[in-house]
């Protein structure tokens, strides 16, 4: 272990330069006009795999974007560890409020810009450092499988199909994954708790064409005022969600894990800096931290209708849509909250506008038994190289993925995160900073040690 | 008179051939990226009233786009009649809608499609005809000054410093425009009132970037909620606008008014099917008709927030806009009512939200005396092209220079309109039946010589 620490020590710039050129390919899965690069970002991936000393690295094809699979088995008595990522990254925009281009990485302060530093490819490219730190002088101490998707930023529909057809394949001891928040900069955790998801798209059809504002505005009901209406009551005045039955399934927090959240060493006044905001928002009777990872919350995530170029132009619209997701808390299920969602749009929809209603995908949230040899190797790993213990915390992101390698493969997963919420993943000017990618590197070189001797 | 009658008629195709000429040059004022030709448009029409013999004719800059002035002074015993109309017009988009292209006019079914050809070039063109029918041959019985802008559907920023400027070469008896719509087809009308404007835009910001949905969502207020709350409360569930003061100063409707309104051939169930909805929605204890032509409304002309293109995105916004119009009867002053819109918001605004609020452009309603000369030409004008007596009715739509030329030029206008309702202006496959073009041009043959003898 102490060769492969001092290996990746030593080669950490050129490590740098190598995420850079990945990062300069723009796979965006989301939006069809990328779709070549989203494939050249694998191709990338599986010839550095095989470069690096991988048994085996293949960009398997899907019914959407390749699913890259490597492998290499060094004895069938040591533990498998499977590490899934995802090479694909948000769309970039808005492209104006960007400092420096988001396909052309710059370090700066300590930090890499660009689109996907944090969010996954540099996360991910931590462990593919790992393994090659061990590979270079020999086997790594455990069996390492990667399966590294394409479409985690578009939902993830082809991934659950694949494990499915390959569950042998992907036979293994423990996940790990890196695609989460550290709690704090300086201050490790490891994640035990994710939100899961219900991603839906409305849209509110009025008049059979855009009218004039003048001619016809006050006698036909306006497809925006309507939306308007129905996305406001979507929330009372305690910040609670309206959709009669949200709150259904949802397992309370108990007393001990408000507790535990008291415990962390949460900055508030800082947080509220960071995001720019004077008061926070949150759900009556929870703090921040509660509201954010252990309580379901439902937020617009797009809305538009009629005229939004510049200038002014006098038309009452046909119609006006939304983007909304919900996410969830166990033991909610993604199917019934988003059937809940379109029936609250259907039972409040005015008799003037008709309803398109459509899901985008979902997932369940996950909480992780903390006790865990895989659980407890990661926490011995972080404490080598920060220095101090880490925090176990739930999270209020989405990996649908979690819950789908405990259905399909039985396996538990270790979210070891490296991103600080200060990133700006999913925004412009996404970064991470350098500090702990090379930090990353050497923690995953320690897991890996470690849960060697723990499952060995 | 005859004469001229005859030779429209007998030119009538080439008329057409010409207006597709000039339909054909996008001359989109809202947006800089037509801004060529917007200029181009002005200079057809320069160079078309030269070829055709009026003594005058130039396109004069302005801070924006050029005015076009022409003139043809027969005779200082003759009244003078200022054409007014605009050579600019709409915004294409939604593109995807229109069945023919927008700058490509086609005729169809007796009609021309295409953006402008009702609103307002082909108006406005059967003007410039009728006065060549009356030049062919010597000269019309009026003396005749055009004015024609190029920024009316931007907010026409430059013609009241114009006319201000300009008011002595401006000097007529009466006003004539032709950017209106008839009562119904086969039922010509004459507009006798018209309401104001006040367009603004308002932007909310909440926290200084856009954030990951899932981390934050929950604990920040959504500026897309918290818009759509702001414009789900501008009505209340009577369909009366909720700002405070907004209707102090709304001159209500006689009851000699509403019975004429009640005397109007107005069919209900043809108006819904033709804009497509099953209900009409209007201010309670008013009919369709008053409340799209007298009664103030407010209309969200556009709202944008948050991720809007294809797929997902879990983004939790920084910011939502939206572009908000209201529709002025007299005696509502535009910058009183831009200002309590303005007050609204500020007075409703969440304090986790900042906001800004822009004016567009605004203009005064009005109401014209029906006794005048000039109305009454206007009324024997029309029952001589259609044989029936037409309406006098107020129209929902805006045309603030007629305000202004009452203002500075102490001018009356007649508003002899040929658009229908269903001209589809403002919206994709924009058209103007031809019989209404021809008709257009005789009925200013007969209206120029009417209104010479009434007041020569």
């Amino acid at each position: 272990m102490d060769k492969a620490i001092d290996y990746a020590r030593r080669h950490g710039e050129r490590f740098v330069e190598e995420l850079i050129d990945w990062l300069k390919i723009p796979s965006v899965s989301t939006d069809p006009q990328f779709s070549d690069d989203v494939r050249r970002a694998a191709d990338w991936l599986v010839d550095h795999l095989k470069a690096i000393g991988f048994q085996k690295a293949e960009a398997r094809s899907t019914a959407g974007h390749p699913i890259v699979y490597a492998e290499h088995i060094v004895d069938d008595s040591r533990p498998t560890v499977l590490v899934y990522g995802h090479y694909d990254v948000q769309p970039p925009d808005p492209l104006e409020l960007w400092e420096s281009p988001p396909f052309e990485p710059v370090a700066k302060d300590g930090a890499l810009y660009g689109r996907g530093t944090a969010d996954d490819k540099g996360q991910l490219f931590m462990h593919v450092k790992a393994a090659e730190a061990y590979l270079k002088d020999g086997d790594p101490p455990v069996n390492l499988k990667l399966i590294i998707e394409g479409e985690e930023e578009s939902g993830s529909n082809n991934l659950e199909p694949y494990i499915e057809q390959h569950a042998d394949e992907l036979a293994a001891d423990v996940v790990l994954i890196s695609d989460t928040a550290m709690f704090a900069r300086g201050v490790p955790s490891i994640t035990s708790g994710l939100r899961g998801m219900a991603y839906c798209e409305v849209t509110l059809e009025g008049p059979s064409r855009d009218l004039h504002s003048g001619v016809y505005g006050g006698a036909v009901e306006n497809p925006i005022s309507a939306l308007a209406r129905l996305i406001a009551n979507l929330h009372d005045d305690d910040h609670r969600v309206t959709i009669p039955g949200f709150y259904d399934a949802v397992r309370d927090l108990t007393s001990e894990e408000r507790q535990t959240y008291r415990e962390l060493p949460f900055k508030e006044k800082e947080w509220l800096a960071d995001v720019g905001v004077e008061t926070p928002r949150s759900e009556k009777g929870y703090s921040v931290l509660e509201a954010t990872s252990a309580r379901p919350t439902l937020e617009v995530n797009g809305m538009w209708g009629g005229y939004i170029g510049e200038g002014a132009k006098t038309v009452l619209p046909s119609r006006a849509s939304a983007k909304i997701s919900m996410r969830l808390v166990p033991d909610q299920q993604p199917k019934d909250i988003a059937t809940k969602l379109e029936a609250y749009f259907r039972e409040n929809l005015p008799p003037t506008m008709k309803l398109r209603f459509r899901e985008h995908h979902g997932g369940h949230g996950v909480i992780v038994d903390t006790s865990s040899p895989a659980m407890q190797s990661a926490k011995a790993a972080l404490e080598g190289v920060f220095g101090v213990e880490p925090y176990f915390t739930r999270e209020g992101g989405s990996i649908p993925v979690v819950a789908e390698f405990k259905r399909i493969l039985g396996l538990d997963t270790v979210l070891m995160g490296f991103g600080l919420n200060s990133d700006a993943i999913h925004s412009p000017n996404e970064h991470f900073g350098l500090d702990r990618f090379h930090q990353g590197i050497e923690a995953s070189i320690r897991f890996m040690n470690a849960y060697a001797r723990a499952e060995g």
